[in-house]
């Protein structure tokens, strides 16, 4: 076979377990999750010394410390993927629920039920957890996964799916439930991204450039975020203590993330008092800082933003800053530069709440909070398997539920139409 | 301005448009479409007029009489015009409702709640009313429109748009909140469905290659169907006297749409009793009959289903008919051949349902009734934008909630992440 009969081949048998999928009950999902896990546990030796294969390689390869940091696995690291499984498997199943139902005056009977959407692609990077969590969650689901993990974690994926899958066939999970993609390149990831009518849906998680190209190729439905382009708002009304404290953690908690602040915006009232003392605090935490012209009046040491900067997913302790004449100006700031990922306002002014809530067209908007809360775990959906800043279908944090789609199931006696 | 500066400029303006329309109340909303209502009753006159031209030029062009009856504007269809625009200001505002809303253990306070979808741009072909429609289902969901109507209506929608923004700008709809594209020809169209970051879903109606053009040339979000190639089942347990009422009713009532039979499934067991009825009836009524083999042994003089038969979406008084050993064969061909659009099956039989109803992978999956409901009206929902066959974001008939996301507004108190 060649690699387009290859990948078709995949798309054909999980289209196939697809359908074998919809007949597991809900606790035998769950059984095959809580198996998963103890094959994991018991297999943890051998993961760690492919991971140390992988590890090598990538050093060899001159992968930066923070790939090496994503891709390394330690017996802790395996433990918190273990309780992700055992966790999902904890959580309440989602198919089959009933999202309504009615009845039309003819006695027709209309359910709206969530089903699975069927077959999912992953396309993913360097972490090797990924593999579990998002083979489990499809699996919870009823969904068939083909996996596309980096090729820097080959030997590490290689060894966490075949405990999922040897473990989950000793329990009756249906073959190729769970199918990884070896062969390398990117033309396998073309060939998957266009198994129109095979795969109903990839998610691509990593780099934009990844993501770009995943999207372009694409002749199936893609949900995906290509940046997170995240503002803090401090209002004139704001609670300055807590613009300070929500600045701090918004930059530098974890600057490399995709809902870490790119952009400070502050209202031209408060910024003699506020900006000279978010600046120093940040400075401190080694934040280098890029401001407007009028927010280098106010601290003249600023490096100068330009507009290029407003665009700008740092992924670092950079920080651009601009002062802003009212909320509206900070609104359409976001709208015209951010990337619809997470916001937020500081302030205690209803009104400018109620604005800002209403108009920046954001996945999620916050109101006197950090953004980095935007994440599956801290929304309380206990897992997640990816961030959309895409409008249809699933926006934020991906769970369970967005893993499905819907179906109507319209019960008669005899009706026909008039 | 050349045609790609020009559908640029639509875009932009239309997104400003949808920014202003997050800010009318639904009281608001409600007066302006039923002022458009008014407007179009008072330019009845204007709109028959300017139809009839399009009727003309339509003949010299050598329309079918299909085309020509869906182009054809008389006093009763303008009335229903209207009395949709009315209805839909009486239907239930969907934007701003909440969706779900939790408390997380921190105290932030998460509420998903219902936000346009933004810029939404229409493709369809003659029948005028859709520009109403389809126009007024946004609007009522404060999303911005482009249209973008078949050549052979422009007379008749060009007066239509003209009375919808005459008396919206009355009223205080935002400027282009609805626009109407006049290029001809298949550019225009290209340059619309490549408005990335512009334009949030283009939903096109009409004929398959119509809406495979739109698909492969898109790099837009798009929702639709190619086609319906809808199944009857008529199972061993069925009340076979329903099942000739729902066979005749799903193919002849009204053969040229999306959600009418064209293929017919009947189990071996009740097969000598109930094929020669139904081809006795289905004849009577001029339906052109393909058999397959075995079904040509009960009834000599069908003509031969080829494999192409399957995939047929005949549109028209021609019934593919298979006979099959079990609700599993019927399952696996509608799964293998069907476009997920709508089917049903007739039994007695609650195994059979079950399984019918949890493994057939269509947006409408029925039991003892016509596949002739799948219809936004027919479902309750007021009115309809379209029919998805699509898994993401909207399947089956869609409506108002259908034209609506979500985002998460998170109230917080100052929350940092630790």
């Amino acid at each position: 076979m060649n690699l387009h009969e290859e990948i078709l081949d995949m798309g054909k048998k999980a289209q196939i377990a697809s359908r074998a999928l919809l007949l597991l009950s809900p606790r035998k999902k769950n059984h095959i999750l809580m198996d998963m896990a103890d094959e994991l546990d018991s297999r943890k030796a051998e993961l760690l010394a492919a991971n140390e294969k992988d590890m090598n390689e990538g050093r060899n390869e001159g992968l930066s410390d923070a790939m090496l940091d994503r891709l390394q696995l330690t017996e802790s690291r395996i433990g918190a993927m273990t309780k992700g499984l055992r966790a999902i498997a904890d959580l309440k199943d989602p198919i089959g629920t009933k999202i309504s139902r009615w009845i039309r005056p003819n006695g027709l009977e209309i359910c709206k039920q969530r089903v699975p959407i069927g077959v999912i692609g992953i396309i993913y990077e360097s972490r090797p957890n990924v593999t579990a969590d998002t083979s489990a969650l499809c699996i919870k689901t009823s969904n068939a996964v083909i996996l596309r993990g980096g090729k820097e974690a080959i030997n590490s994926n290689a060894v966490i799916v075949r405990a999922l899958t040897d473990s989950g066939s000793r329990r009756g999970l249906p073959p190729n439930a769970i199918q990884f993609i070896q062969a390398p390149g990117h033309d396998a990831v073309r060939e998957l991204v266009q198994l129109e009518g095979l795969v109903d849906l990839v998610i691509p998680r990593g780099g934009e450039s990844l993501i770009r190209a995943v999207t372009e190729q694409a002749r199936v439905p893609v949900i995906k975020h290509y940046k997170g382009i995240c503002h803090t708002y401090v209002d004139k009304s704001a609670n300055l203590e807590m613009a300070l404290s929500i600045s701090i953690n918004a930059k530098c908690q974890r600057p490399g993330v995709c809902n870490a602040m790119e952009t400070l915006l502050i209202h031209e009232d408060v910024a003699t008092s506020f900006l000279p003392a978010v600046a120093a605090q940040l400075r401190e935490r080694g934040v280098e800082l890029r401001g407007d012209e009028k927010s280098r009046t106010i601290v003249p040491d600023l490096k100068e933003a330009v507009e290029d900067d407003w665009y700008a997913e740092y992924l670092d302790k950079i920080l651009a800053i601009r002062i802003v004449p009212s909320v509206e100006a900070a609104i359409d700031h976001i709208n015209t530069y951010g990337s619809r990922h997470s916001d937020t306002i500081v302030t205690e002014d209803e009104e400018a709440m109620k604005k800002f809530a209403m108009q920046v067209d954001s996945a999620a908007v916050y109101i006197n909070a950090s953004t980095r809360f935007t994440d599956g775990g801290e929304f309380g959906m206990g897992a997640e398997i990816g961030i959309s800043t895409d409008k249809l279908h699933a926006r934020g944090p991906m769970g369970l539920e967005e893993l499905t789609t819907y179906k109507y199931v319209i019960y008669g006696k005899g009706q026909i139409r008039g």
